[in-house]
């Protein structure tokens, strides 16, 4: 299966190196907007202006550009011409998004895949599965420990701050609760705390910092949030990585009243890695499902597992089954 | 949904409560080979010999025998006249079964799904899913702390004893060396122990017992076994219920070296009823693939996740994804 990359980050590159991992898959393009002779990668680099001239070349086209303002415009625009994967995850616009790749993916025959990764992407099909098994019960979703870009971002956006790294935390009480049955109601303070690690510059008002980040609308002030002020080399040395992970877990009563835990859980050293290496996995059903026929926009809801592994329906079966 | 239950034990039961809590589904009769007179249920119940008088009114029939000798006989006839679902958990029998079913159903036109549950079922969907994501890596299906029936059984068959209850229980130094990614060798002894209490008759053997049941072949010689001798109050009190559970871990590693780590657990108070309500969910999913004219054999592979939900595409989309 020939895949190619569209936008080359660190999403894209953990895309290349999952590629790597897959013998039945070939790297054949990365596109980027930067100028191809500056980027180093272990496959052709062309400008993403060009895409259109491979469209006979590529099984699969691998999306890594952002929620916010790339994928609502690359997805149904490259659908018109290619397989595509996307991991677009700002969940409130999931539904507009699907219709306008759908539109966009029937009426050129191809098929696409939104929304893939691991949230939403591998929490969702266990959000489904429990659910649908389950019918009487209730989840819950928890997050990290794990690096929020967006998080660390905004604290590097205040005056004085240098650099900044935000973990979210789930709150162990609050898990061990869920995982009783007793299907507590949590607010967003009691699910997870956050945990900042700011690089101020120097003569930097420290307090002031502190007191803008923790009341920060949306993002800090409806949490327990503690900050840290550290040195940049203790922030390079400690926290350059972007771990992430998380747990969705559902629990149910059947019957006679019997009470059933399901969890699934994630603890991933690089977020991006991982949520490559489940693009790539679709990416393999994604071109499965082209072959049969099937076009317009699919989510991993629509998607067979069977579809995602390179092993042979008779190998799956007496094997992993 | 018009569902039939086949077999009326302590599966069939749980199926029959599942149903209650799917408001598109119907139990419109269960067939038993005890005399029907004898038996009480939420639903009409008939002769076993009868089913042939029910193929036009049920969608899809639940198929609650055994795998040892019940479902090898019973899927395969029963494909010929209606779709079915079955839990035939002997692991290494299954490619043989798989093929008799899928002979048989594609004959006559139905759908069939064999080794529908938790292992196989949701066990051997999350093996699928991890391993398609992390291809270097290794998996690890860890079970318990549960009752193992067939374990019991074998204890009860020895000489001086009354009644008995056996567990079968994770060795947790094992899984957290498997949680922190170094991927060991473990051997049988290394993965679980077993927990057995023994009511004996009056006036038995007590040390002759607990010799036969550790030096037991295949259910007890490759495992440290505990033997407790209780009074059969005490049984009666604290180990009448069948609860189970167990995980499956996969650990592995991305490009760059990162290590991931990817865990579904389950924590089950009642084995039956929680293997009753997965046959239900993939009931649904099995009359939906007739109705859109798929035949033959299937297992969780081959089923999307959104084919098990009674919500809509639109539904699921917008809450679960």
């Amino acid at each position: 299966m020939k895949i190619a990359i569209y936008g080359y980050g660190n999403l894209g590159r953990g895309v290349q190196a999952a590629i790597n991992q897959n013998d039945d898959m070939e790297l054949v393009g990365i596109f980027t907007r930067r100028d191809p002779a500056t980027v180093k990668a272990e496959a052709p680099v062309y400008a993403a202006a060009d895409i259109q001239n491979f469209k006979n070349d590529v099984d699969v086209l691998i999306i890594c550009g952002g929620s916010a303002t790339d994928l609502p415009e690359m997805t149904p625009a490259l659908a018109a011409d290619f397989n595509v994967v996307d991991s677009f995850d700002t969940h409130a616009d999931i539904p507009a998004h699907f219709a306008r790749v759908d539109a966009a993916a029937k009426q050129s025959g191809h098929t696409a895949l939104i929304s893939c990764g691991w949230d939403p992407g591998m929490f969702s099909v266990n959000r489904l599965y429990a659910s649908a098994i389950l019918p009487q019960g209730k989840d819950y979703t928890f997050w990290g420990k794990g690096v929020s870009q967006g998080h660390s971002d905004a604290i590097r956006r205040i005056e004085g701050v240098a650099d900044a790294r935000q973990y979210t935390c789930p709150v162990e009480a609050a898990v061990e609760a869920v995982r009783s049955g007793s299907q507590p109601e949590l607010t967003t303070r009691e699910k997870h705390t956050r945990l900042c690690y700011v690089v101020a510059k120097e003569g930097a008002d420290l307090a002031a910092i502190e007191r803008q980040i923790k009341t920060m609308p949306k993002y800090f002030a409806d949490y327990d949030t503690a900050v840290h002020f550290i040195s940049q080399e203790e922030l390079d040395a400690h926290h350059k990585g972007i771990p992430h992970g998380g747990k969705v877990i559902r629990t149910g009563q059947t019957g006679s009243g019997a009470n059933h835990v399901i969890e699934y859980s994630l603890k991933l050293d690089s977020n991006p890695e991982f949520t490559a290496s489940v693009l790539v996995a679709y990416a393999r059903a994604i071109g499965r499902l082209h072959g049969r026929g099937e076009t317009g926009c699919k989510t991993v809801f629509d998607i067979p597992p069977i579809d995602l592994s390179p092993l042979s329906p008779d190998e799956l079966r007496a094997h992993l089954l």
